[in-house]
């Protein structure tokens, strides 16, 4: 069966409109979902547990007694991992072991043990680094709840060092994804309430009698959390709000285009505003890809999805070389970028903006998804311009360190004391002066 | 004159809910502001460069006749520079020198170069860090515009490799502060427009066809400024929403009684709402600094700001021993901490949630606040729980690498089909089983 993605070509004048156009998306920002959500959090600032379980109750339809009712102990996650097949078990777990393995090395790179350094004149100065001490991971219940995402949050949390990670989970109706549970065994969450929403999002932000506050929440949620977080922010950390995915796939014309086309289609189908984009210097290529997309669509239980994200959002891209393909890269900026081509590092070398590059014909995004060992929470919607894929580091802070040796302080007392007048702060002056013998 | 500053003591059994309530304080988030705010950007999207020079014209009365012609060139920076006293223009290049110092030794420990590894069947995985393309910086006008902000946020993204920096400072009457100008000139700022409020964030954020968009937003402003950087949030990064300043003094009874009066009035003086707050183990000490306080006050130029600030949110805390004073340092997770004490990194190293730590006698706040090197903009409200000083990872982003080889992609497939299947994502599970062989 035909489908119709938009074909661009970089040699129309009017290229970068329609590049821009497709990119286009725009959150939209209901007015009522977010006077909805500032509603639920003031009522759990105000009302603590009480809130929480009435909002909990009524919106997932169960009768608990209480907050504590709502906390799955330790062997409930125990049993869920006991539960699952010996296949799928041995796979949550390899996956986490090499997540929790390039973490480690992450954490090692990123400059976690801080520094100091001394000047001449005895001046210590530097940077401390310390883990959070309590984080919250919002995991979504129903169709998208992701046992990877589970391994994804936390096991970051838990190798920066943060001593408390706890979970939320919604349960519409009481039931509970036990691939999800066991996944937070797996990863070592310390406490999960089955909770959701933005009755969820204030617990974890103002903590309850039964839900401790949080430093961070992290972990993606309905609209109403995304609100929610928004709302808290600065009350809390909090990780990005993210868009939704994109995959762009630069090819040299010379994979399987049937790889690449189940590459396309392995983002298109999370959901209908996902977004998948091939650009190749070989005009007969794309046609080839096409023809596989054509070919493959029908085989696909989520082809409804597939179809509707392909055509509203996907598209693809004929360019002059791949030089002016990985132009076109740093400009989308986009969250999975893969480069699948003959030696990939030399176009690598070339990106900016990526939240991941998957290079080689054999780095497909689906083994970036669940277990090669980077995060798979990336910037969406052009935000790798200036943010990060979640790691170590956001669960880490630094302090800076000034220890100014009576020396040092009769350097800098004259400088800082200079610079206080010109800024009209005169007890900032004196207390600068006052460190002068 | 007398002053009434409250005292708190440890061992009083309503001792954490009263030291709450000194720390409590609500941003005020005024509705008509961020309509106010909300209306413009939308206004500066729509219209871009007559929508700039309509508001800037309107706001600080100007009378523009092109957004062009409120471009600073480095010509009238390099003069302001020149017009400077030779003192002044000393103490602020040597005060950019430290930063700059700082910054880069800063650069060379947090993990800039990336990393990759080889795992033993040739796949590659790791972390690219560049810097981000093009930064905006917002510097207030009128009286609290310091030419120290200028200097802590430019120099930072200057080392971390950012092409272009954009100042924008906002010139009610047509005001120059010449100060600012050349504290623009010594950090390296590429370019200046005197445009503010949340028009100039709008420009940056959006773009005109003058002001080219930026990829992040950071500096302090006024509540329209604050409003409007919140909003454009995703489409820029942008840098946490400051609060009232704070300081918290950690003193052990043996520093000069005066010295430390004098640091309380350093953050006291900013503004109203900044908090300074003393923990010591000693009565008799908080006596010495409380008759200090009220000596010295009257002689302050700013007396009547320091007065309303000490009153209505400073504290002064009896403790049990310093042991305790750290423990109360973790909870109020100031934005900067002096540990005015002696050996004072025994107590340095209990501290986990700080902004800035001060130690030692000769390292007052202010040292910091000009030139000893460390960054300035730090994290207040409690935010140090969770977040850092302004820094080069702050200009900074990371990609993740992957490079599966073809033996890598046999393991890995396996593990992502089986968990893909799991998921109920085939497009993923075919994606990684195209790879195996």
């Amino acid at each position: 069966m035909t489908i119709q993605i938009q074909r661009l070509d970089s040699s129309d004048p009017d290229f970068r409109r329609k590049l821009s156009a497709v990119l286009a998306f725009e959150a939209s920002e209901d007015e009522a979902i977010d006077q909805a959500a500032a509603r639920i959090l003031a009522d759990v600032k105000a009302r603590g547990d009480a809130a929480v379980l009435e909002h909990t109750n009524r919106f997932d339809r169960l009768q608990a007694q209480s907050v504590a009712a709502l906390e799955i102990g330790q062997d409930e996650l125990q049993r869920a991992l006991g539960s699952l097949s010996p296949e799928r078990r041995d796979a949550l777990q390899a996956a986490a072991k090499r997540v929790r393995s390039y973490h480690e090395r992450q954490k090692k790179e990123c400059g976690s043990d801080g520094f100091t350094y001394a000047e001449d004149d005895g001046t210590v100065l530097g940077q401390k680094v310390t883990p959070l001490d309590r984080v919250g991971i919002y995991v979504p219940g129903g169709k998208a709840a992701y046992p990877s995402s589970v391994l994804m949050n936390a096991i970051p949390a838990k190798v920066a060092g943060v001593a408390e990670v706890i979970m939320v989970v919604p349960t519409p109706g009481g039931v509970k994804n036990e691939l999800v549970l066991a996944a937070a065994a797996i990863a070592g969450v310390d406490r999960v309430f089955t909770i959701g929403g933005a009755q969820a999002v204030g617990a974890l932000a103002y903590g309850t009698d039964t839900i401790p506050q949080v430093d961070k929440i992290v972990g993606p949620g309905n609209a109403y959390v995304a609100a929610a977080k928004r709302r808290v922010f600065g009350v809390v950390g909090i990780d990005m709000i993210a868009g939704p995915s994109e995959i762009l796939v630069l090819c040299d014309g010379s994979t399987d285009p049937d790889w690449v086309a189940m590459d396309l289609f392995s983002q298109a189908e999370h959901d209908e505003l996902a977004q998948s984009i091939l650009v190749c210097p070989d005009d007969a290529y794309l046609a080839k890809v096409q023809a596989s997309i054509e070919r493959q669509l029908e085989d696909m239980p989520r082809k409804d999805v597939i179809r509707t994200s392909l055509t509203n959002r996907g598209a693809m891209v004929k360019v002059r070389d791949m030089d002016e393909a990985c132009e076109i890269a740093n400009l989308i900026a986009a969250e999975h970028l893969e480069i699948s081509a003959e030696n990939p590092q030399q176009w690598a070398d070339k990106i900016r903006h990526a939240g991941a590059m998957f290079l080689g014909r054999y780095s497909s995004e689906s083994l970036g998804d669940y277990c090669a060992g980077p995060n798979h929470v990336l910037p969406t919607s052009r935000t790798a311009r200036f943010s990060s894929p979640l790691g170590v580091y956001d669960f880490q802070k630094r302090s800076s360190i000034l220890n100014v040796s009576a020396a040092g302080a009769q350097t800098l007392g004259r400088i800082a004391a200079e610079l206080a007048y010109g800024e009209g702060l005169q007890a900032h002056a004196r207390s600068a002066e006052y460190r002068l013998k």
